[in-house]
This record gives structure tokens, sequence and C-alpha cells, in this order.
């Protein structure tokens, strides 16, 4: 029980406590490490599960925030400097978390924030795909309509399914990807409408440019979480601290290719309001539970957390803005839940 | 290899073959008796593809007949004298089929037409079962459109799934249950149409009939296995007389309670045309092909045939009629696809 004490006031022994644990292996397991590889588990599972929580939180009052901006306007801002504050915020919260991990610990080799070529050289690699598939995203509107859009961003989920097993060399049993096929399925259903079936006319083009995002998407999704995981005892704020920075980068690259008349002439700031605001704060708390995810759980964890918080939005807005829930809802978000329970009842079997 | 020859031969050895294999068991197990078991499962298991083969075939296209029939104008014959015939030449398919039977193998035990009140006195319930089930159908129309009850009729897949489970007392791994509620699901959302959502505004009476015929009906299907099972070795088409015989019977009832009148002025074939001796033929395949399936499959492969009937029944409709498949439907045939391989990867693990 003192290994768990010990565990609860370490503030990021994520790794290190995996690393502790392998250590263990080996060794003629005693009592006293059974109980400490347990305690270590009941922590880890916690740890996921309010990482998981967060971020399906954090994920559905962010699609109620975009709900109630688009009711209360057109944007008027420019979205890439509300990206480009988006990531700032982040690494001031990042840099603020260190402050207070330094103060507590003290610099150690983990949690300091200089770094190697070779440890900082795959960093902007998914703040560059995300630039990409950003950018792609204005050109796909030519073959697809808003709607249509969102049904085929469900691609998303298993294009990850499928870069997770090949890049994280992570094995799925047969009925894990059945829940795959199954969730990409379900929200797909749960957002049908009288207009979805325009999403069959998309012309080739429009397949060919949704498959990239798509597999864009799930690049850097998996990629990000190769790059966390890679040294589990460096510290999750030094890392994110540096994908946000060259988050910054690339969204100021954005700002200049798509918004610089603009700012120019209008400002930075223009059109901001307090909802801007609040989306700016959503999606800076979101970004960080996004890469707290992929350190203590992992990128099936993250499509499953944005699944759900998409169904949990629908069933928050029948309360706040009066929306009706349709049959293809219902059916979608059973298929879904479905799909949660293979999901781990496909873990236990390998 | 010996054996095997001898099955071949025997056009009805199901239930004998279930027996002999039976004593086989606990005998020392030689190699002759290894290849006898394994020639007798191909054996089986070729006999239960050809069944379900049959009934699927014959479901969906019942279901293209049905849609011809409507093109073609309104039903102008009573449903009731149709439903009769099919019962009437089902039975005499049967007695057909035990006429050649007893020509090559003599009148035996298990192939007598003549029976005993207490294996009869079971046979009349199935029937009764359908016509409640076929009366109470006219008064549900209040509460839902003809629509929405072929969306309920989708809760005849979980029924029959608990009725199974309760009244044959098979049991059913969590990963088969889930594939139970990813049919029903899949059907569901492969049927949706623009007006789907109607179904959710159905008064408390029209799901509680809806729930009461689902379980008439599951029960009826279930029960008419647990009779065809319950004495292996009996002649099917035996079994198969003396259910239709009470069909029949029943049916007579319905004539009288229904379609009288229009039977006494207009005469008992009155607006039949080649589309409905059509229809009679097929439903009275359809109804052996069941029995068939009760037999030497069950209740579940029942439910998976007659669900990839209703899939292909679409599929084919877009050849012959120009129907557009929405995305729904590609959507619930997925979903389908997927519970298909979840029933039999979760029937392994037990």
């Amino acid at each position: 029980m003192e290994y768990r004490k010990i565990k609860d006031e370490d503030n990021d022994g994520g790794g290190r406590d995996a690393n502790d644990l392998e250590s263990l292996r080996g060794k003629p397991l005693s009592a006293i490490s059974n109980v400490a590889a347990s305690a270590g588990e009941r922590s880890k599972w916690k740890r996921k599960s309010m990482v998981t929580l967060a971020l399906t939180v954090l994920t559905s009052s962010q699609a109620i925030l975009i709900v109630w901006s688009k009711r209360a306007g057109k944007y008027e801002y420019s979205v890439t400097t509300a990206n480009f504050l988006v990531e700032t915020l982040k690494c001031a919260l990042s840099l603020a978390a260190l402050a207070r991990i330094w103060s507590s610990e003290g610099v150690t080799e983990d949690n300091r924030l200089s770094t190697t070529l070779d440890e900082v050289i795959v960093y902007p690699i998914p703040a560059a795909l995300y630039l990409v598939k950003n950018l792609l995203q204005y050109y796909i509107f030519a073959y697809v309509d808003a709607p249509g859009y969102q049904i085929l961003k469900n691609l998303n989920i298993i294009s990850t399914g499928v870069l997770y097993r090949i890049i994280l060399k992570k094995k799925l049993s047969e009925i894990q990807w059945a829940a795959f096929i199954l969730l990409c399925c379900g929200c797909t259903t749960a957002q049908l409408n009288s207009n979805s079936d325009h999403v069959l006319q998309t012309p080739f083009q429009g397949w060919v440019m949704a498959i990239v995002m798509a597999l864009l998407s799930g690049f850097a999704g998996v990629y990000t979480e190769a790059i966390i995981k890679k040294r589990p005892s460096r510290n999750i704020n030094v890392q994110n601290f540096w994908l946000y920075v060259f988050g910054m980068a690339f969204n100021a690259v954005a700002i200049v290719i798509q918004d610089f008349d603009a700012v120019m002439n209008k400002g930075f700031f223009h059109g901001y309001s307090l909802i801007t605001v609040l989306m700016i704060l959503n999606h800076a708390l979101s970004g960080i539970a996004v890469s707290m995810v992929m350190k203590y759980a992992d990128n099936i964890v993250k499509v499953y957390s944005t699944s759900v918080a998409m169904l949990l939005t629908a069933v928050v807005s029948v309360f706040l803005f009066g929306f009706h829930l349709s049959l293809a809802f219902f059916l979608g978000a059973t298929v879904v839940s479905v799909s949660v329970y293979l999901q781990s009842a496909g873990k236990l079997q390998r």
C-alpha cells in the first residue's frame, strides 16, 4: 500500500511506473510486488479513465459551443488566428504545469525543457500533417457539401485503426476490427438525415480527397502517440510543449497563407466575441486532453472517446436547443454502444 | 467412406444420424468412427447450408413477388383464401414426398403418418399462435402505419433470441447477444427512409401490440423448433404434414372470420391472377424451407436467413425495378454482415 501512496504523490509517474513494472519482471514475484503491481494497475486505470472522461466531456462541449456560435451568427473571425491562439494557450499551460513540477520536484533529466535534435526532430511532423489536412479541407468542399463532409469524416475511424496496426505494430483481434467497422457505421447512422444520400453522389475526386484526409488525420494521431510513447519516462508537459511550439509555427504559416489580408486590414482579433474566447479555451483544454489520452491510453481510446462525445452532444442538444433525436440516432447510438462493448470484450480474449 | 455413401443414399437420415453419433459416444473412438463422425458432420453441414440457402432465396424472391404484385395493382383477392391454399399445398407436397419415401424405404415407425394423441397434441399450437398474430395485425394499423409496422417487425429478432434462450434452454454467448442486437439495428437501419421517424410517435398501445406480436411470432417459431426437434428420428415430412393440417384448419377459421362475405359473394378464387398463383407457390416452398431449417438448423439460422434475404431483395430490386439504394441501406447491410460474422465467431469461443 505504501507503493500506492508514493504513486499518488507522483504527478507524472506514468512512464516511470511502467518502467518500474518492467524491471519487476524476471524477478521472483513476492507478495509485496504483487500488491504493488495491482495498486499500480489500479492507479493507471484511474488515470486512464480520468483523461478519457475529460476528453469526452471537452469534445462534446466543444460541439455544443460550435452549435451555439452558429446560432449566434456567422463566423466573423479568422479561423487561422483562433487556431494559432489555441496552440499558444496550450504551450503556456504546458509551461505553467512544468513550472509547478520544477518547483516541487526540481529539474530532472525527464522534466527539463531542453532537448536534443534527435528527440525534437520528429515533433514537427504531426503539426505539418494537420496543416496539410486543414489546407485540403478548403478544396474538398468543391466536391462535397458540409453535411456530406461530416459523414465522410467517419472514415477517420477506419484509417486510425489501420494506421494504429501498421505504425504502432499493435495487433487487434478480429472482434476488435469488427468493433471498428461498427463504430464507423454507428457514428454515420447516428448522423443520418434526409439529405445524407447526397454523399453517395460524391465524385471520384471527392472520395480520394476524403480518404487522403482521413489517412493524414489518422497518421498525425498515430504518429503523435508514437512520439509520446517512445520515451515513457519523459514528462508529458515537455512533450506537449514541443508539439505545441511547432503547432504555433505551422499555424502562423496558415495565417499567412489564408488570412493575411484580413489580419492586415481588420486586425488579428477582428470579430472575436465571448463565445470565440470560450471556444479557444475549450479547444486548448481538449488538445491537452488528447495528448494525455495518447500518453496514458491510446488512439483507440481517443477515437471511442470522441465518438461517444458526438452522441452525448446530440442528447445534450435536445435539452439545450430543443433538437429532436431521430430513429437513425437511436440505432446508431445502439451500434456504437455494442462496438464499445466488443472493443473491450475482444481485448480480453487475446 | 462407406458410411458416407450410405448416408448419401439415405434421404432423411438427419435424426437417425444424430442418434448414431450419440451411440458412438462412450465407446473408444477408433479411426473408423472418427472418419464416420467427420463425414457425418460434413454431410450435416452440407444439408444445413442447402436448406438455409433455399430459405434465403425463397424469402427474397417472395418479397420481390410482393413488390411486383403491388406494381401490378391492388390486392384484389382475399388474403385468407391464399393463406389457406398455401397450407393445403404444403400438406400436399409433404404427402407426395412421403409417398416417394414409402415406396423406396417402406413404412417404418419413423415415417408412418399415423400418430398418437401424445405426439399430435402440440402441433396445433404454432398454427393457433400465428392465427392470433395475424388477427392482431389488423388492429395494430390503428396505431402504426404500414412502413412503421415493417420497422417494428424487427423486434421479432430480439424476441426470437430471448425465447430461443428461455424455451429451448440453449445458452448464447455475450458476443452472440451483441450480434442479435446488431442484427435488429442493422435491419432497421437498412429500411430507414425519410418517414421512418414517424415510428417514434407510436402511441403506448401500439408499442404494446408490436411487442406482443413479436413475442407471439417468436414463440410460434421457437415452439415449432421444439416440436420438430423433440423426436429427431421422426421423418420431417410427417411432422410437416401434421403442422400444416392444423395450419389449414386455423386458416379456414380465418376465412370465416375475415372474408366470409367476399368468398360467398364473389367466390373463393375471386381476383386471382398469375402472380397470385406464383406467390402461393413461393409461400408454400418457403414454408417448407422454414420447417427444414428448424429441423436441420435452428431459429437463429432462420432469423439470419430471412434478414439476409431482405438485403438481397433490395439489391435485386435495383436491377429489376430501378430502385436506389440509400446510404442507410449500405450502413445497415454492413452492420448485418458484421452481425453474421459475430454470431459464428461468438459460437466458436464457447
